[in-house]
């Protein structure tokens, strides 16, 4: 099979219009499209994905920091919570976030669904509790038949609501960038320019991190390896889950998937551009000063990830009942 | 036409099984579906309508207020603005706004495009400048060409912007509702607690404001007129714009198309329920006190009004670029 793959992709570069099923053998994988097993509870998480309801303000919804119309992120340095609190920590893209080891920047979460209920009771993000969250769910007739339908239970629990989010979010994967062409066998996806900048980015050695499918999310590494990671952000990464001390300044290894739609960059969100975060990974990561036109075509390169975006019909949320307690956004 | 009009009406009530093209002869009249005309100026304009971007903080769009997945308001009492302050209002539904004689509660935007100018640059809600706005719509190379586009120009001003976010809200109606079918011809579309209800709502007056195709936002009339409306709301209405004592208290009649999705209700948002609602609006508007049958009945008339939501894309929005100022939520 490994050497069939080789084969083919030998093949490929050959016969330059031929697209091959079987991948090029490279560090980076390519993005399957989502199997959708159970479209019932895909539908319902997107709507739970789209409902302020599931915040004490009404107001906040997974979507309002995972924005899907922005690359899934919301393009902030760090995120606003209840009551305009700034968050601690640059929001991750949802995007393709079923491809990581683990959620949050310092994998606190072993998936998806564990994932879901953080911010939900997470006084500074969404700031209600799971109890409520419930309660206020119970109260809308369409969604206890909709969790009926999916779960044939009659009552609603955390688990549930969790559950139908992640299996949203699962479907959220961006196959089809142009390097996945690429990848397929269409030599001429990428220009010059980006078929040197990814030269570079292997060369180099970002690919010890960034590979995979999600072109990264695959481990923990330290932030600020050839030199200290200097920052005003007091986070210290997974040091907070394990209580090792190797585990300081290591973060989840963000996904480069959508990359130039995911700005500003890092766990603190301090670089703004694509540019400045290659030039910074360089140098701390490891330990290269790439020139301006390696840098340039770094970045060229790293804008073939984008691949196609989820495309669905903006959900409608089914209204409140007299039962439903009214948001407290300003109590 | 009128006679034809009346005529296909009592034709249409002695044959109920035969649907008319020409509406029964009553107060509310029936929804036209939208005519797109310039489908590239919409596109554009729901782009901007989702962009949070258009703020200071990059983090509220005009769907934070008027969320179209949640019939085109918040469903709260008050809005929350830039850095959560408690807006003075409830946020009205943009779903049919293009039917309103005037828009914002005191009537003081002649239009939907002179309203959508007003948010951007209100302290109190995105907290941005129309230049600061156009300053970042400018950065953004997909949007310069979508302007072009539509323009023919290769500069952006704040008139560009505002006609096509309001020609996307004029796509915002909601015909098809159970009401207009009845309206349509098919008698068999209402219950008869249903039409109960509506003979209530007219024997009793509520058509008097309640009128048109919008079931309201025909005129401005006083909020209290049989006795005062106690509140803690400091808004007086309409004598903001006028300076004229007559004005004190009146404001714009609510549309109530879509009333069951557009909770709480009245320009404070202090009525939770439709319930209450309607019985306030019949002690202090009529000086009537519905019996709880009534009470029922008109709600049950009023959840009819319900049409055919908006249905389309989430929009992807394009990319910043290395120009692009970054928002400033925390400054």
């Amino acid at each position: 099979m490994r050497i069939r793959g080789i084969a083919l992709a030998l093949l490929a570069v050959s016969i330059p219009a031929a697209a091959s099923t079987v991948p090029l053998d490279e560090p980076i994988r390519p993005i399957e499209p989502a199997a959708v097993t159970n479209p019932a509870l895909v539908e319902l998480g997107k709507k739970l994905f789209f409902d302020p309801r599931l915040s004490k303000s009404g107001f906040i919804s997974c979507n309002s920091c995972h924005n899907l119309s922005l690359g899934g992120s919301d393009n902030l340095k760090t995120s606003i919570g209840h009551n305009w609190q700034k968050g601690p920590i640059n929001s991750p893209t949802v995007l393709n976030s079923s491809l990581n080891l683990a959620q949050f920047w310092d994998g606190r979460a072993a998936d998806l669904q564990e994932q879901a209920g953080g911010p939900i009771a997470n006084p500074g993000e969404m700031a209600f509790t799971h109890e409520l969250a419930i309660h206020v769910l119970e109260s809308i007739p369409q969604y206890v038949a909709e969790f009926r339908k999916v779960s044939g239970r009659d009552q609603i629990d955390i688990g549930q609501v969790t559950r139908a989010i992640a299996a949203f979010e699962e479907t959220l994967v961006t196959p089809d960038s142009r390097f996945d062409h690429w990848l397929g066998g269409d030599s001429g996806a990428l220009s010059a320019e980006e078929l040197a900048g990814y030269g570079v980015f292997k060369e180099a050695g970002c690919v010890a991190c960034h590979n995979g499918p999600g072109a990264g999310g695959t481990s923990f590494q330290r932030m600020g390896v050839k030199a200290p990671y200097v920052t005003s952000s007091p986070e210290q990464g997974r040091i907070e889950v394990t209580g090792d001390e190797f585990d300081r300044m290591r973060f989840k290894v963000p996904t480069l998937r959508n990359v130039e739609l995911t700005y500003p960059y890092f766990h603190d969100g301090e670089a703004e551009t694509l540019a400045e975060a290659v030039e910074v990974m360089g140098r701390l990561q490891l330990g290269r000063e790439f020139t301006p036109a390696e840098t340039k075509q770094v970045v060229a390169f790293l804008a073939t990830l984008t691949g196609t975006q989820p495309s669905f019909v903006l959900p409608l949320l089914p209204p409140s009942s007299e039962r439903t307690p009214p948001p407290q956004p300003f109590e």
